[in-house]
């Protein structure tokens, strides 16, 4: 019973995944499905990205959290077209959610849209929005078991990038061990160690999204 | 019709909750549900506290993970009794996996259990197990504004757990203004700032679960 009733919610967000999906199609938009643990630094991987990507892509944000709109304060204050959904108790953000979101944003101004995702290892894997890229943003402070203990997440990943990677040292992390980690689950993700605050290793991951928005 | 479903879900994992507690009492044993973001640092604070209790009070473990025996064999490596479970895709631990774990434990020679839930600041709360204190474990490298973003989780900590705390200074931590957000939502919970890996704060924390598990 269980079981027959997540499956029909999982099919009735799908559809309306691939209507979000066409909508950012049609304004040629490249969508980023940004999923990570609470404090991995997701807005501020976004303001940094959206610095070095520069004048020449054109960026907007859809902000999920529980509550508060800490994040979209954030994003709006560097003149960042930005929405915030608050999921109230939910732990994830669904496909109905963001097709709320969209008249908010002047999409057909916009070149690319990153959602952040409430801050879950888990449950926000599990469902579509309609982005073009998943991308799980790790964080050094976290330890380099997690691609072991929360497989899901990282096999669905499109790329991984493991942020505030100027600390690796202080965390005892061995990047080695969280590549095979992820290698073992998930041979086609690129991983980007990088520090957002720093700006250290992150043109390797701006080539990469880069690279998304023109192959659009 | 989703929302009947949950109920009903819920209340049975109430049932077996009460009976969890049933024989944890039957057994003096005093139970902590820790909850925490992935990498917070349960594991490390479970190893740190049971070191600075000593001899007169025996711990032992039940640790929750979608996936991986990692925390398992290192409190195993210590000489703590301690039993994995593993929950497959599932975001958070449950009463009926607390009651299948049980028969692993020499109950009998406990004085406190921790159970380690799943990394997930979102829908372990939502599950009672049995315990008899939730404690939430914080970490300074996720940011001051978690109880801003997670309120559910702050509302229903009977301690709250700031760990990392050597490395408030390296992320900007507003101790005052974390403080804030908790009270806003539960005025009963104490707040440990301390870290498990320098020692650094450990004795008012050690000294609250003695007195937890002296008064039951």
């Amino acid at each position: 019973m269980k079981i027959h009733v997540a499956k029909e919610i999982l099919s009735a967000n799908d559809a309306v995944a691939a209507e979000n999906r066409a909508a950012f199609d049609e304004h040629g938009l490249l969508v980023l499905n940004l999923m990570a643990s609470p404090g991995a630094g997701k807005t501020t991987l976004i303001l940094a990205t959206a610095q070095a990507l520069g004048d020449g892509v054109r960026p907007g944000v859809i902000e999920g959290d529980l509550a508060s709109r800490i994040d979209a304060d954030t994003i709006a204050a560097r003149g960042i077209p930005v929405t915030q959904i608050n999921t109230g108790g939910s732990c994830h953000l669904d496909a109905p959610m963001i097709r709320t979101a969209l008249p908010q944003l002047p999409l057909a101004n916009l070149d690319l849209l990153f959602i952040e995702n409430v801050g879950n290892l888990v449950c926000t894997a599990e469902f579509e929005l309609g982005a073009h890229r998943a991308v799980v943003v790790a964080s050094a402070p976290e330890g380099h078991d997690k691609p072991y203990k929360y497989p899901g997440m990282f096999a669905r990943a499109d790329a991984v990038v493991l942020n505030k990677a100027d600390l690796l040292s202080v965390f005892d992390f061995d990047v080695d061990y969280f590549r095979r980690g992820i290698e073992m689950l998930n041979l086609n993700a690129p991983i980007f160690p990088l520090s957002s605050r720093t700006g250290e290793g992150m043109e390797a991951w701006v080539e990469w999204v880069k690279k998304q928005v023109e192959e659009r």
